[in-house]
């Protein structure tokens, strides 16, 4: 498998980045960085120290979008940490960024391999509705795309109603839902009911090594955030669970193909992501998404932690 | 019980009227009407042969709002029948409105007897809106208003987010929302999980006399449109229920105290009740209203059937 991943390390791209170098047999043909969870400066640097820490350093990182389509940007110091990784410090790369933007990347990369490319969406979609400016063909030139994203019957988890990632920049997510690509969504439907266990934390911290003993470390920061919110020590995964649903599509065991829109314009509403879930749903234009709606979660957290060790 | 109806007959809004009426313990302080299922004209009409066909000729009908404050109106006659009552000839009543308006009618009553009557609001909010208008202490003045609207963690029915009632007129859903009144929502959460069964449908058809074999002729036709949406014979007994959680409130099971607004602007999203369902919700100035989340669907199907015969 040839995967692209887009990012805003943050702590769980990092769960998601440690799933994917976990895999022999994922070919990562390069990292896309995005503001988000911290400035693109911080999270393109996190992505480098990252892909060193899980063992794959050689992988190119490319520096993605500073702000959003539109509106101006907001961070997530609070649930990520002041340097995106839950103040722990993650030991500098060699590697510097590519000179070509995450956008460029990825169409580069799609472009060289029609067809054989898969793109892990885990941060705001501003990288995606780029390339899809430099290259309107790409979702046929890409296999399938998996983003993180969005909430469609639940709560949000930046406002009352939208996810984090769709809030950040809501034109692009907009811009790529429309787009055609065969795309996934993991939105927090299922995010926010895959939320770790607190045995599943405390058998991470037994684990020996860096790629362990350092995720913890920031994991933690993480768990702190969410266990303050949650009311227990928990936390959610959300990007190392689409990274996982891209791998094996088979973990998403319960989907619905729906056409999904963003509210751009909504007092209260700007950033909700929008499906017409109704038994009588009219035709509609816009091309079908596959919204998860059930993750086999047992089997999500025992290749997680396998993919830890 | 002292209570106030404001609706829009209307196939469910008969039911919710022959469940009043069948209590000889609630007097109906006044009926006001509203656009919505129908015109103001035709929904007046039928709450005055309603009132006769359920053996109350005597409560004063008062025509209320014609059209939406902000919108054009938009009626309901593929799901409620030309004539707003399933194409069934019901009987015209002898009585006319009165020479007051439905808003008019309702400040009044809540003035006569301050923190005594109930409203029971089944139709667009638009004469609720209006009498806050004329009398913004009606908060205070009226005991509690039972809502039967909007669609809080479920798809819409109109739109794929926004329930008809709310949909026909957001900005007097939105003031009335705001207003601080003791606000109970019976919205399509419930009343969509409290659809009429099959043997419920059947058993109402064995009923003699003109009060149940009346409303069967029209619930008929109001089954006809349900069965084409869901798929199975049934229909949903939205104002029913309103009418029977007013009259008991312990018939809702279980509620959220949350404060309930109406999106206006939104492209997908006008007409939608937006709140605030995180676990973490922030405080809000805004009044909360009670959602109703869940309600006894047996005990209520035993007492709308009783109220038929």
């Amino acid at each position: 498998m040839r995967i692209f991943v887009d990012c805003d390390p943050g702590i769980d791209d990092a769960l998601a980045l440690a799933y994917l170098t976990a895999h022999s047999d994922v070919e990562l043909v390069g990292v896309g960085t995005v503001f988000g969870n911290n400035s693109v400066d911080v999270t393109t640097g996190n992505a480098l120290r990252l892909l060193r820490l899980y063992g794959r350093p050689d992988v190119p990182v490319s520096r993605g979008a500073g702000r959003p389509l539109v509106q101006p940007p907001t961070l997530a110091e609070s649930v990520h940490g002041a340097n995106g990784l839950g103040d722990i410090d993650v030991p500098e790369a060699d590697a510097v960024p590519t000179t070509e933007s995450a956008a460029e990347a990825l169409v580069r990369a799609a472009r060289s391999a029609p067809g054989e490319v898969d793109v892990l969406a885990v941060g705001p979609l501003t990288n995606l509705a780029l390339a899809l400016g430099l290259e309107p063909e790409l979702p046929r030139l890409v296999r399938r795309v998996v983003v993180m994203g969005g909430a469609v019957r639940v709560p949000g988890n930046v406002t009352p109603w939208a996810e984090a990632n769709t809030a950040n920049d809501p034109e692009a997510a907009e811009v790529v839902f429309a787009a055609g690509f065969d795309l996934t969504l993991v939105a927090l439907d299922v995010t926010m009911r895959a939320t770790a266990p607190a045995a599943w934390l405390d058998e991470l911290k037994t684990l020996e090594g860096d790629r362990a003993c350092t995720t913890s470390s920031f994991l933690d920061f993480y768990v702190g955030w969410y266990s303050k919110a949650l009311g227990e020590r928990t936390c959610a995964m959300h990007d190392p669970l689409a990274a996982a649903v891209l791998l094996d599509p088979a973990l998403a065991t319960e989907a619905l193909e729906v056409p999904v829109r963003v509210e751009l314009h909504g007092t209260h509403t700007r950033g909700l992501t929008v499906a017409d879930l109704r038994s009588n749903a009219a035709d509609d234009d816009r091309p079908a998404v596959r919204l998860v709606t059930e993750v086999d979660t047992e089997a999500f957290f025992t290749r997680m932690m396998d993919a830890l060790r």
